[in-house]
């Protein structure tokens, strides 16, 4: 996710209740729906239940249960207005896994019993030219799925509770003998890794490299493996090593060893940086062969953003940022992912260990995916 | 050109001669070429007159009388050492229009009397998967037309002279009818320009950008427009106004003026960036619209390098650096300049004025090509 999506939320936020009254686009008689999850009311990583209204469940909504929600290391950045200013009290959450409880007349992809995933928006236009070429994701009017605006001008509210009221479009079905638990981190790690290799035409013998072996590294290395690719990965620690290769990584390389990080020019047909912090970008394009591509998914914080000079590009070396994917690659990732059996690897913890989690994020003391267990939620 | 390209050369620097006897790879026996040019003798842009040997003409090889040399932005960078250590005496020129004198026997391409054209470089191994693609300038073993070393280990020496030595393969036919002083700048400043127009397909209604209007700048405006692009022209003064207008942009903009520089973000499919002094990158990376592409033609001097910050990239807006074209492209540069008319503007000076030529360029005095007549080489 991207610091620009949220931008729009700024006009908002000095009309923010938090129990806004929405007016329904639909027009119908139901009842708006009670929501109980947890929220940070000030930019800290500090999470307290927290309980309010979503939109009734219109003509083309269905309306979720939440059985487990993903943290994303974007939720730090978003709570912690390391971007941009946030709306609060915030609900965060875009990794969502949920049963399907009650469907809109108009809704065809889904009935009642189904499961079905969330990601990281909840609507967009639908008419651009990014909405009708399935990259919703680049819409000028999407709207994230927490700390946004709807289109009734009500408050986005995220995963991180029990319920969700989403237009149809942009939920995901899910094959109801998936490891859902292990599903929910798909709609946003899993798509975010999964659009660029497959833009890139990832195959048999692509040379990719994957900086950044958390919990977008650690889904490329699946993927790009799964596809055919030989992959090196770059992390900073030891106690990866191990999990590279069995993930599928021919190389694991810490770069901090210096001699390690070293003899890697023109190597790689592609690099996937997922690194969140400041880093040396200049010496990961010059590892690229001629006409490859280095795809830019993390995003530090606006005060640490790596630079790269104009000149480490000659030879076709391409680079470019990349913004989760669209509803339809999100459900191609979800039936990839499906049929070659590749998943996260998840620590599942009640919704009451929010704090400690972002602490073990923050601190890289987590080295995968925390998923929140939504029976925990009170 | 780039930096890497002249790197090899710092190797032989200690060795060099400035007559060094060639050993002839084709092993001939006809004579070394006697060559009179201007050369640098230091890193300082005065020249003075030169005489040296190139090779005998071998069984592969071709022999110019140089008709015409253009003077190119980069002879100055490399003049001077602004990117790295140069073999001095250095005589520059990368820009050669000549006329065939003497061909060895496995010659097709060319027969004496045809006019010919040599760009950036003279040789590459013609083996590697560059050289395979047509991408000679990619090739790792690749020898520019001067400040580097030949196969047989001698300096080369470029054309601010009457006369080069070249294997066929890296002459270019120019039709009898074309307007030879004008042809010389398209082996480097038009083929630069026209390759990364053609691979990324600009095609009636694509919306380009160039940013620097200068000697690359004014021929990517002519062939963009000539392709079908709407064209906006990007420099920092009102003199060219006029001009860029007259060779087909459809706007044209002061970007000193702070009022005229905005309003353009999102507005590209590609800029074509020749500007070659620090400016701000990411300020055109802005206005790449989702999916658009900057290339970087334009490499200012090493300690005032322009860098980027990777978050200006998101919404796969890429950058990347593209140096000239390969041999079979400047061909096609060449045939589509001729059957569209499309030419550099150009001053032809003697070659006695090519200390001046120099501060004028790097003053910013002198708007479009210079080009020296070789009538007045001594």
């Amino acid at each position: 996710m991207s610091i620009k999506l949220f931008l729009p939320a700024l006009a908002f936020a000095a009309a923010l209740t938090g129990t806004a009254s929405a007016q329904h686009q639909h027009g119908t008689a139901s009842k708006d729906v009670v929501s109980k999850g947890y929220a940070a009311v000030k930019p800290e990583w500090k999470f307290t239940p927290y309980q309010f209204q979503r939109r009734s469940v219109g003509d083309d909504d269905v309306l979720l249960e939440i059985l487990y929600a993903g943290i994303c290391h974007t939720d730090l950045h978003i709570v912690a207005e390391h971007w941009s200013k946030g709306i609060f009290p915030m609900v965060p959450g875009h990794e969502i896994l949920g049963r399907v409880t009650q469907t809109g007349k108009n809704v065809k992809k889904l009935k009642v019993g189904d499961y079905a995933g969330v990601g990281c928006m909840v609507n967009s236009c639908r008419r651009c030219e990014h909405c009708l070429n399935g990259d919703e994701q680049y819409c000028p009017k999407l709207v994230p799925t927490y700390n946004g605006l709807d289109t009734d001008g009500t408050p986005t509210m995220g995963g991180y509770s029990n319920n969700i009221v989403v237009t149809e479009h942009f939920a995901v079905k899910v094959p109801p003998d998936a490891p859902m638990e292990k599903v929910a981190p798909l709609l946003c790690a899993g798509v975010t890794t999964f659009s660029p290799l497959k833009y890139n035409n990832v195959q048999t013998g692509s040379k990719v490299a994957v900086a950044g072996f958390g919990g977008l590294g650690h889904m490329a290395v699946q993927y790009a493996a799964a596809m055919g690719a030989d992959v090196t990965v770059f992390d900073v620690t030891e106690e990866k090593r191990q999990a590279a290769k069995e993930m599928g990584a021919v190389k694991y390389v810490n770069s901090r060893n210096k001699n390690e990080f070293q003899g890697f020019d023109d190597s790689f047909n592609l690099i996937i940086s997922t690194i969140p912090v400041k880093y040396d970008a200049d010496a990961y394009v010059r590892m690229l062969k001629v006409d490859g591509t280095m795809v830019i998914l993390g995003i530090p914080p606006s005060d640490q953003m790596p630079t790269l000079r104009i000149d480490s590009l000659l030879g076709r070396r391409k680079v470019y940022g990349s913004l989760i994917g669209g509803i339809k690659e999100t459900q191609e990732t979800i039936d990839f992912s499906v049929k070659h059996n590749i998943y996260p690897h998840v620590e599942i913890i009640p919704i009451q260990k929010l704090d400690e989690a972002f602490q073990n994020i923050a601190a890289g003391k987590f080295q995968f995916r925390y998923v929140i267990d939504m029976r925990s939620c009170p």
